[in-house]
């Protein structure tokens, strides 16, 4: 007998995790030891890049992301890169936050049969990364798994008054962006092997499938902004451009502008879509896996910052609640969130 | 060509760990920001159930598990049982250093084909887990994975004077559990249908096989014997209360003896092992899943403890290490601890 009962596709990623989100929210008991701990914000935080443990002036910020193969760590991707990334990922949500990074925990699960070697790679990967952006590895456990699984679970640490949320856009900010968009599609279609020949400028080639492969976070951006408190709100573009776009605006109850020749896209990226016949505007807002920070920032202060942080501004935050493009013909597309994760054009 | 270069399953799950752990606790760094978060007892507690950051008076403990189909979730679990597991298991972790619970964060890896009715089974089980247990969901994420996939990561407080770790165990201790051993293991047989029909008095069938999809944390057990600062040394029997005697003592520089027939152990666990052909003392002190506190106590001090929790002495620690069986016979066996994995009787 088939069954008419819905699955989790029909649902979409985005609207499973705010299904668990908005349990979430109700979750917090109310007795005072957990009023030390949970304040407004960290109400809020549940639906930001991680979540805020209130710690006196300080707040403790906490995120995980679970990433699997093949999902996450494309088949190009060897062991020692799967564990950066792991760590990566969730770097880039406490840079989001503003939050210095304290340590990680990691936990792994792995395929019998894997190599040694390998797993010592995956090791390496992992705190070598956290070598790289001064942070400790927490430990962790190993589990047998039929893929590699890692899950990582970042701690940082953010000063009360300088924590950089979703939420707190306003009409009239600038929107930037923080470095090259569309640059780690372009190296994942490199190395997914597209059937046309891929005959281009070996550095540029080299420099896309780096973004794609071993991604860096914007910890030092994430604090230099945060200090700054010109920032009005921000978070990782990891899910696409498009995607955090909706996310802001939703949380800051606002809408966005932006156009599309002030994206900063290197060349290379509108090659490899039309080599391999794609849309490039999907692939620089839609595709993700760029780990660059999107924010909003006080337009007088803009240019106290543009010395200290890589920025591009790319349009403004607007009153109504859409994202809006100019294309480059000056025409406007107001691009629907169906869910934040189709694109649709008006 | 055929491969001679070793795999991870050479080593076992406990060397991996090892081998994670030990370069973790040379990741810390150095400088005097991460002073103030780790202490000599945080740098121990990388190889405890719980790690440790340093927070004025008290611990924050922060530890994590990965728990995936089919290792963990038998397949006769439901949805809501894996939820409720995936809870649990981190609540031991806790409860085994002492540690108040706050929150927990959830990484969800989910198969896009789930019932959603499933997804909301799932979600009751973490979320009812969590109001169980008077802690907060932190919030997580979905991913797209082949198998069910949960990772949970709590976070507890603990007063320094209180926490207990694995190695304060010092000889002429007490060696202590809260709770039956091999009931969950007796459980899993029953449920794992052996071609041999068990027929048992159904209570007692009933009460095994809750113990198994429907574990207990001893959370409030734990809040209780670290107050009471008669506890040595604790952990979580999980995996086995052989290999968790292992762990005290290589933590503590101490070996253990203990009295098969003081083990407490339900007639139904000897009776399953005899049905199934299995030896009853790998499945009572080797099987796991037993989420019982396994504790070395002050022998003065245990008078005043055995009103408050359910506490069954099973022998003592020695100073000679190495784990000592005096079997019903009156006989020693020592059992040899191969990376705590396997077992071997002299």
């Amino acid at each position: 007998m088939p069954s008419n009962k819905p699955n989790i596709s029909d649902l979409g990623e985005k609207n499973l995790i705010k299904r668990l989100l908005s349990r979430s929210q109700n979750s917090i008991p109310t007795s005072p030891f957990f009023k030390t701990f949970f304040d407004e914000f960290s109400r809020k935080s549940l639906e930001d890049d991680g979540a805020l443990l209130s710690l006196g002036n300080d707040y403790l910020v906490i995120t995980s992301d679970l990433l699997l193969e093949p999902s996450h760590f494309p088949t190009v991707m060897n062991p020692m890169e799967m564990g950066k990334k792991a760590v990566i990922v969730n770097l880039s949500d406490l840079s989001a936050m503003g939050a210095r990074p304290i340590g990680i925990i990691m936990s792994i699960g792995l395929p019998p049969n894997l190599p040694l070697e390998d797993f010592d790679s995956l090791l390496e990967g992992i705190i070598g990364t956290c070598e790289e952006y001064d942070m400790a590895l927490l430990g962790g456990d190993t589990n047998q798994a039929d893929n590699i699984t890692l899950c990582g679970t970042a701690l940082g640490i953010v000063d009360k008054n300088k924590v950089l949320m979703k939420s707190g856009a306003r009409e009239g900010d600038l929107v930037a962006v923080t470095g090259d968009l569309g640059l780690a599609a372009a190296g994942f279609e490199i190395l997914l092997g597209s059937p046309i020949s891929i005959d281009l400028n070996s550095l540029e080639k080299e420099d896309a499938i780096k973004h794609a492969l071993q991604p860096r976070a914007r910890v030092k951006e994430g604090l230099l902004l945060s200090e700054s408190k010109a920032v009005t709100s921000a978070t990782d573009i990891t899910d696409g451009l498009l995607s955090e776009m909706g996310e802001i605006a939703a949380a800051s109850g606002v809408g966005m502008r932006f156009y599309e020749n002030k994206l900063p896209v290197k060349p290379i990226v509108t090659e490899i879509a039309s080599l391999v016949n794609k849309n490039p505007i999907e692939m620089i807002i839609s595709y993700g896996e760029d780990f660059e920070l999107l924010l909003t920032i006080k337009k007088d202060e803009f240019n106290s910052l543009k010395d200290l942080v890589e920025l591009h501004v790319i349009g403004e935050v607007i009153s109504s609640r859409r994202i809006e493009m100019i294309n480059k013909n000056g025409n406007t597309n107001i691009l629907v969130l169906k869910g934040y994760e189709h694109l649709k054009k008006s």
